[in-house]
């Protein structure tokens, strides 16, 4: 089968889609259900009924666009990825499993395939943890791994409900019913943007991914004690930010304390209270990320953490509290789909290497219910979530024409 | 002269006064020329125009309010404070200086008392830093210590420049304009909270201030790389964050260097960009307090900062912009109007010492144009810029009622 891919199609609708942002160019800024994500939304869901697909949305708005396949009851094949954005950031991530999906669509409908299982295209709400302090708050729910009850009553940094964000955004129903039974998909691959350097340093086209890093999210709330900057001196002091400065530099120290190459971790939100030059700090927030590729080891870097939080409560008499957002399980990908995309790439004479994914993906929750693989792609100096991000055109296409060849094998 | 000060009177108005604000009580929040500025301002010219005083604004919004003296001619006494509150902070700091004042004035009158000089009352505009980064906007540009082209473009967080804000909140003119000349007072008095513990845990009722302590602030940018928090592995790292966390720690650490307990270093804001869990900061914006009462080993903490900012800098391969936002010297206050107030304390048989304020106040800068004095009342644990700072009704009434001896004394 001959798989014709349309490059410029598939880039000009990704430039188009970066236009729907909150901020300034070129970073891309698109949180789940501001009006910019509903923009981004309604252009895609344009788009895939463009392509003759059928579309429906779940309560929490992963949005499914359904390919019938001749034997319709068959589980079917699932593919795609998420299109919200962190602030500032790039064009790619996410958005070319979405639209690469929709192409390998378009080009296996041109060259007149026509699929005996259904292939069903998706957009996964809120893969970023940016509004909700959680990620894959879509796959997780259709995967049951974060119960309905627990999901309404998530609030945004503005104290909002999920319950009252999505129903403001048009999404009605029950969470409950988000949930997909267990074979709703006989396989599920998404395409995505390495986020990493290694297949472009190495030279090589495409990655295919055998396991996905465990993440792990804590929230940290130090509360100390405020007052006039002048007029408290130094040893009545029970700064709240001075404290923080020593667990950020705590959490380094304990992703660098396992000597594996795999431990990171990062302190990526710092709230501090009331925020005055000439104030004290009395309440620090941190948002912590720590992911491994062994779930074990994440755990023990975790536990350091938490020590070191404590052994600094003590010594500087403030109060530290934390939270574990998540911590989730490391996925492995399916042998019989890791199988047909290196068959895939092997059938366009592509390079190819298997890979870790170091990053988080919907993939991580759809493994629960669903076999699944994962296909990546080179970006610019493994560049992400920055508004440099940058995957070229032909690197796209490789994707997703070796993508098409696997959905068609799958769906076959 | 008997002076009767009307207490329940005083603690009424500042308690109206601290319902313009933003945000929740009992947390006072005042930026200014917000709305809240704006309608204090309001309430507070009627007070002024109900005691019969001539109110003028000048173009940064300086107010004053005059009770004309038998020679007008003669060089004015002029006292007050402001009513702008940073974040979640007290219904005392400023504002019992500026209705205290009012109520000494008050206090004279129905006392029979006619002043030979003026006595001029003053609201300083911006004595907080919070909304351009700089203290004592209104009473630096009355003493000249801020030229009116750097004022103008003064920008606050948003971008804007203290020109589009004075203008949008009524304030026309030219800054220039601001500028009093020497001679304009023959004497400067200021009544405000102590702002520290040590007339409430020494038992005495007043604070004659000798010295007011020498304040410096800093604004440091730290541009580091971002990325994705899974995908940039540990030694990749140019983590703006972490770089931050260690020269807040430095701050601490040259504050504490100079083993003098005047020494005081915050840093009071922390800006990280992006700002997502799974995101590498990759900007973070610090702002620095550094105080002491002598101005020469302030600066010499000031240096420390520097070095160890150049040395992080290096050590973790960001880049560290630093920015000497202010850097005032002390000011001493002036003999004569020391000894008025004690002779008012010893008049009415209170308790009172000789003490330095550590704290900045708007007098600081007043001391280039006039001779200065301050006096100060306990606060409940010496609680400052926080929402349970507290001074109880008699010692507002004890300030105010030797303010208005000394203003007696000094306006004959």
């Amino acid at each position: 089968m001959n798989i014709h891919i349309d490059e410029s199609r598939v880039v000009a609708e990704l430039d188009r889609l970066a236009t729907f942002s909150d901020g300034q160019p070129p970073g891309v800024t698109r949180i789940v259900f501001t009006p910019a994500d509903l923009g981004a939304r309604d252009y895609l869901k344009e788009r895939f009924r463009d392509a003759g697909l059928d579309v429906r949305e779940d309560p929490v708005g992963n949005t499914f666009a359904r390919w019938n396949g001749a034997e319709r009851d068959l589980p079917a094949i699932g593919t795609g990825s998420h299109t919200d954005a962190i602030p500032n950031s790039g064009r790619f991530d996410g958005t070319v499993g979405v639209l690469g999906g929709l192409e390998a669509i378009r080009a296996l409908q041109s060259a007149g395939y026509r699929p005996r299982r259904s292939i069903e295209l998706l957009l996964f709400t809120s893969e970023e943890p940016t509004r909700f302090g959680l990620g894959c708050l879509g796959s997780r729910l259709l995967a049951g791994v974060l119960a309905s009850e627990e999901a309404s009553s998530l609030r945004d940094f503005d104290g909002i409900t999920l319950e009252e964000v999505r129903s403001a955004a048009g999404f009605r129903g029950n969470l409950a019913d988000v949930r997909l039974p267990q074979g709703y998909y006989s396989a599920f691959v998404e395409l995505h943007i390495e986020q990493g350097p290694s297949l472009e340093r190495e030279g090589i086209a495409l990655g295919v991914v055998t396991d996905i890093a465990a993440p792990a999210s804590l929230r940290i709330v130090i509360e100390g004690e405020g007052g006039h900057a002048g007029a408290v001196l130094m040893p009545q002091r029970r700064d709240a930010l001075a404290a923080a400065a020593e667990l950020i530099l705590g959490v380094e120290a304990a992703a660098l304390s396992t000597g594996v190459i795999d431990t990171v971790a990062t302190t990526g939100i710092c709230h501090v209270f009331p925020g005055a030059v000439n104030s004290v700090p009395s309440r620090v927030k941190l948002e912590i990320d720590v992911r491994d590729i062994e779930g074990e080891r994440r755990n023990v870097v975790l536990s350091l953490i938490e020590q070191t939080s404590q052994a600094i409560a003590k010594k500087r008499g403030v109060k530290v509290q934390s939270q574990l957002l998540n911590a989730d399980s490391p996925a492995r990908c399916a042998r019989f789909i890791i199988d047909a995309l290196v068959q895939s790439c092997a059938k366009e004479k592509y390079t190819h290497k298997e890979m870790i994914s170091r990053a988080y993906h919907d993939s991580l929750f759809m493994a629960r219910i669903a076999p699944v693989g994962m296909l990546f792609i080179p970006c610019r100096d493994g560049v992400s979530h920055r508004p440099d991000e940058y995957s070229a055109p032909e690197s796209i296409g490789d994707g997703a024409r070796v993508l098409a060849h696997a959905l068609a094998n799958l769906a076959a």
